[in-house]
């Protein structure tokens, strides 16, 4: 039994593998690792265990780990589904920090796979051994030289670089490798997590932060299982300064299902886990090649000081086509000064073009002093923060080598980043460039899209996440708000009650049951008023019609009682009622949804949005994780595309934007506080005010579903205390 | 002189061709149609010009066009800018039909150059030789062996193949002409247009459409002179079956910046040119590699007959990945059918999937009968229309020869398209596949995006375009209406009375000068009513506030007069007043926007769009070529994206779409019958009733600007007459 908790940094730093299940043949999955242990040279010791055998691949083989004479610090678990159990007990005896089990047979085949899966994992935590897998492809670190894995990907591992990657697929993760060996990156880390039993993505990008080596951070995932722990590990590495590329599968319905049967996962709302992705700090990558490009990118350049593109072409034809690329992707392309435009067209041909981008003209290719001189007026200039060099079917005869040689002279002088598309150019063109370490494609739009994922990083200083907000509400007060615990939808009035508690304003009100103190109410209130039908049991009043706007005397309001009771005896005589709700009418202003929902991957979020169509037909809607800071929500406003009808556009009213940043604040601290009881807040309409007038809340909701506490964060649970 | 006026087909069937300004060097501009021509093995007869030497090249050489022995069909002209006006007419001399201009030092320079361009096409007018170019790089026939260019592209011209192909510059179109060679794409035709000053690329289109070998038709254009005769052209190439890829450049502003100093054009504005081109039928390419993927996609495979999309995988991770992409490209990936499932499950591995992604697992590469097998299965089915098959990390050990021929043979059994995505897998295995004939990429999302377009065509037939609409309104009648062709914009009053006799209706209104006269109008219209300034000089009313609504009795429209008048006195004595409209108020319903305008590109084009926000933040516009039918302006109405509001989704009522589609035929009607007069109509907003009640229009402007009878299209001007 061991009681301390090893982390992937014990792991990686083996002096001792024994690999449980050793083949003698070095290309079957308990032979590889063997193979790639003597290959790589790794200098600790390696203990094949196989009871059939006296000798594996020339090394001594035990029959069992507990026969293995010194320590071991990594057991590969090589071994058939039903042994595994046993061999992970073996490695608590002997003292095994990690187990890597590459054995398949478990949560992926479904339910009698997933409960053996959840025994393995309990034996496994009991043992103090953490566990890589199981149905995965093993760990590699390369510069350990510890080849812990069976992906062919690694039959040539390459050299070892600055790239961790940790992939929920061992063949998409070993496509990736591959790919990227071929364009010159390398690994310091390689992760296959297989179906997570222990160690999952959040852990390793944790690690990937604090790693020395590792200074980009890459992650294949197609099941997303503590939401919460992985946006802070994003946060954490991009704090330390490191960007964090994420390829995410199963995103919509149908690949949602594909995934399913693929990993037994379900993906959460795609458009919550992007935003919150995003706001974390994660550079989204949607397909292979997106993740290749930008972590080849990011492992080649320098990061841009700016965000000022220059496009340098000797095409330019081809120069106004990556200017619309540019356009699309919201690549800013600032026109040259009048100056350095004097500059270019002292040597240029006549018929080039010396604004952005820069035509140098088919006479690049005869005239071998036009690249260099254009590089050096165009990086050396503080106009352009970042230069793209387009060059179109350069052939064999223009010498590939004084391209490289301008190129990285320029670079070095200037330090700006630089890259190179190179189009229907010769394929031993691309290589050497290549080779020098410049990043180039053969496709200029992903050439384009790779600069605006590196222009994202662009002078950007990470804070690191911000700590936990304090409670305004302790449980004990959110529980007596609720009126207990009980699940199901508040009435408006407790609803509010809360919300007004939680700190948001609402519309003066006051439950009645008689039309006499209806009246009373609304004389006291103040005309015009409104009359709502209060019941748990109908929170969308309106659409039943039981709900009555801008009553402007006694008579309409007793009236409006008269009416909504008799519709209620007809319609639905036996739904509890509490009453009747009298309402000041809200004053106009612009009306806002906010909502909060306790997300099953992330916990408590927050969104926001214009009401009515912007929400529900323009899916107009800005997300955040609760609690947000009143910047934060700032930035959830602006991010709206309506936005400009909250600044005073169109002949709005300009709208309170504090009053509404501090609403989704509130709102979203509420779902934070209330976590354990609270599923859903439902704020709809906000009405914002013109500015200094704040904004005030007309019609609320709050949904009850209390939380067994084993489900709570260990956040959420301290926060409780 | 030549009446006659040739067409393209006469010139690619040239017997003669001189080359004026003929090099000995043939690796010179003058030189290489020389060096082409007898390369390809041109059966007619060369001739160069060049009074320098008797023999170029090994033929004999004449000193001028004049001294040629026999006819000629097509002069290459390749002589210094000053010198080519004398060329062309010495073209004319000879009876030549066409000349291919290379010379640069025209429109491309600025205004002398392009005068002198004009002066060339009037030159070539009367001369009666069509001209292509100048400042181009010529015209490859390949079937007729006729290669007049001199684009390095061209050292070898390939096998000649059915890509039609014209482009706004050679350096693209040679990259293009290279790429597409490289995998294995033959063209018909290969056409510089060089300036444009006489043959553009809506005749090359025109001549695509008609030309036998041709089957499919790319363009690259920079900018669009003639937009009708290019819309026309488009629609005539769908309607003989043939797909029309268009890559436009310039169509930001930050590019157009760069096209204009590329080319001297200006671009039209973006999203009505993607409108009416998507509307006219042509694929859109928005960079050189979605032109190249799309092209060859079309030659390479059969049009599917459905958009039933299937994928076949060696990775479940990678069939989740394409789901996604499909997903974001609204592609169907249907589930399979329960049977359909069995009959793969019968002989896939229990870890694989048969939903769809199918997921044959990386046993694809242990086991040669599950690719053979999976592939007749879901290609034999009925659910499937098309199928990509992903092929990740095949390495040279799984002989690619059987691959190929399981894809050929199914393919030629079933008669469906089949796309190979292949990723990180031998080079030589691309190779082959693409030597087999069949689509392969080696980017997984350009591989689907190609199959997006492919399906864009699937299944459709094209009708040809419908013949012009008959006037509604004859030219008088419309100057009559508008008070005469003076520029400006018109009163509300005449502005609703032409869109009346156009057939959309309005609301009942009367002018009046008198408060008297407004309580006997408003008395007469019934209440409540509008009162508006009605002031040619004031379109903007609403925003100086001279406007009163919902005025609910006599007393209310007294006072609204008397404030209107008292605002006008004070704010803006001078300005001409015709008096006060008194409105009936509109009834409730959904407020759109409709408008129309003449296009400098286009001609008269017609929007529509939701009212409000939706047109002014939400960009949610859609465009028509004027005049549209009303299944054309159904059309229009479906692709908004607030189109549900139309539907009476959000307990909205129901709208009229059947009147909302009339009145947009309508005022496309109007904008087309009134070209000469009027520049542009704004109906906003139109409110749309429920079904059965119609659309009405509350407030209306037309603008005048008369154009000079010879800036009408002929179309235009044969309707005038």
């Amino acid at each position: 039994m061991n009681p301390q908790r090893y982390q992937l940094d014990d792991l990686v730093q083996a002096r001792a593998v024994a690999v449980v299940g050793a083949s003698q043949d070095p290309t079957r999955i308990g032979g590889r690792p063997i193979a790639f242990l003597k290959d790589a040279g790794f200098a600790g010791a390696i203990y094949p265990v196989n009871a059939k055998y006296p000798e594996v691949q020339g090394l001594r083989a035990y029959a069992d780990l507990d026969g293995v004479p010194g320590p071991v610090d990594v057991a590969i678990i090589s071994v058939p589904a039903r042994d595994v159990i046993a061999a992970v007990a073996a490695c608590g005896r002997k003292g095994v920090k990690g187990a890597i089990v590459f054995s398949s047979g478990f949560a992926e085949v479904g339910a009698p796979g997933r409960a053996q899966q959840d025994d393995l994992a309990r034996v496994a935590e009991q043992a103090g051994v953490r566990i890589i897998g199981p149905n995965c492809q093993g760990l590699v670190a390369l510069h350990q030289r510890l080849n812990l894995s069976f992906s062919s990907a690694f039959i040539d591992p390459g050299a070892p670089g600055a790239v961790g990657l940790v992939v929920q697929s061992g063949a998409v993760g070993g496509m990736l490798a591959a790919l990227l060996r071929e364009r010159g990156v390398g690994f310091s880390y390689w992760i296959s997590a297989g179906n997570e039993a222990d160690v999952a993505v959040p852990e390793c990008i944790e690690f990937f932060a604090r790693d020395p080596e590792t200074r980009i951070v890459g992650a294949y995932v197609e099941s997303i299982r503590d939401g919460r722990r992985l946006l802070a590990a994003v946060a954490a590495a991009r704090a330390a300064g490191k960007p964090v590329v994420i390829l995410r599968a199963g995103r919509s319905a149908q690949s949602a299902r594909a995934a399913a049967s693929h990993t037994g996962a379900i993906a959460a709302e795609d458009t919550v886990t992007a935003a919150l992705l995003a706001e974390a700090g994660a550079t989204d990558a949607r397909d292979v090649e997106e993740l290749l490009d930008y972590v080849y990118t990011f492992a080649r350049t320098p990061r841009p000081a700016g965000r000022r593109v220059g496009i340098l072409s000797n095409s330019g034809g081809l120069g106004v086509i990556m200017a619309d690329t540019c356009a699309e992707l919201g690549l800013e392309l600032p026109p040259l000064s009048a100056s350095l435009q004097q500059e270019l067209a002292a040597f240029l041909p006549a018929f080039g073009a010396t604004g952005n981008p820069v035509d140098v003209t088919a006479q690049l290719l005869a005239d071998a002093t036009l690249l260099p001189r254009s590089l050096a007026v165009m990086l050396g200039s503080r106009e352009i923060d970042v230069l793209v060099v387009m060059l179109g079917m350069v052939n064999r005869l223009y010498p590939v080598e004084t391209i490289v040689d301008d190129l990285l002279r320029t670079r070095a002088e200037t330090g700006k980043p630089v890259l190179v598309s190179w189009v229907a150019g010769s394929p031993e063109g691309a290589v050497a460039i290549n080779a020098a370490g410049l990043p180039v494609f053969t496709d200029s739009t992903r050439c384009l899209k790779a600069l605006a994922a590196l222009l994202s990083l662009a002078g950007e200083t990470r804070a690191p996440a911000p700590a936990a907000a304090a409670p305004r509400l302790g449980l004990h007060d959110i529980e007596r708000l609720l009126g207990g615990s009980e699940p199901g939808p508040r009435d408006e009035l407790l609803s509010k009650a809360l919300l007004r508690a939680a700190g948001v304003r609402a519309v003066a009100e006051r439950l009645v049951t008689s039309p006499e103190e209806a009246v009373a109410a609304a004389d006291d209130l103040g005309y015009p008023v409104a009359v709502k039908v209060c019941a748990a049991a109908l929170p969308h009043k309106s659409e039943h019609g039981l709900v009555r706007l801008g009553l402007t005397d006694a008579a309409a309001v007793a009236r409006a009682c008269a009416d909504l009771r008799a519709r209620l005896r007809a319609a639905m005589p036996s739904v509890p009622i509490r009453g009747l709700l009298v309402q000041q009418m809200a004053p106009r202003g612009i009306e806002m949804v906010i909502g909060a929902k306790r997300d099953p991957t992330f916990g408590p979020i927050v969104m926001a949005g214009l009401g009515g169509v912007f929400v529900e037909y323009m899916k107009d809607v800005a997300f955040g994780s609760a609690p947000v800071t009143h910047e934060q929500a700032f930035g959830m406003i602006r991010s709206l595309r309506a936005y400009p009808l909250l600044t005073g556009a169109r002949g709005q009213a300009e709208a309170d934007q504090d009053a509404l940043a501090g609403a989704i604040v509130a709102i979203s601290q509420l779902a934070v506080d209330g976590e354990r009881h609270i599923r859903e807040i439902d704020v709809n309409p906000l009405i914002v005010l013109p500015p200094g007038e704040g904004a005030v809340a007309v019609d609320g909701l709050v949904v009850v579903d209390a939380l067994p506490a084993t489900s709570l964060s260990a956040r959420a649970l301290l926060r409780e205390r």
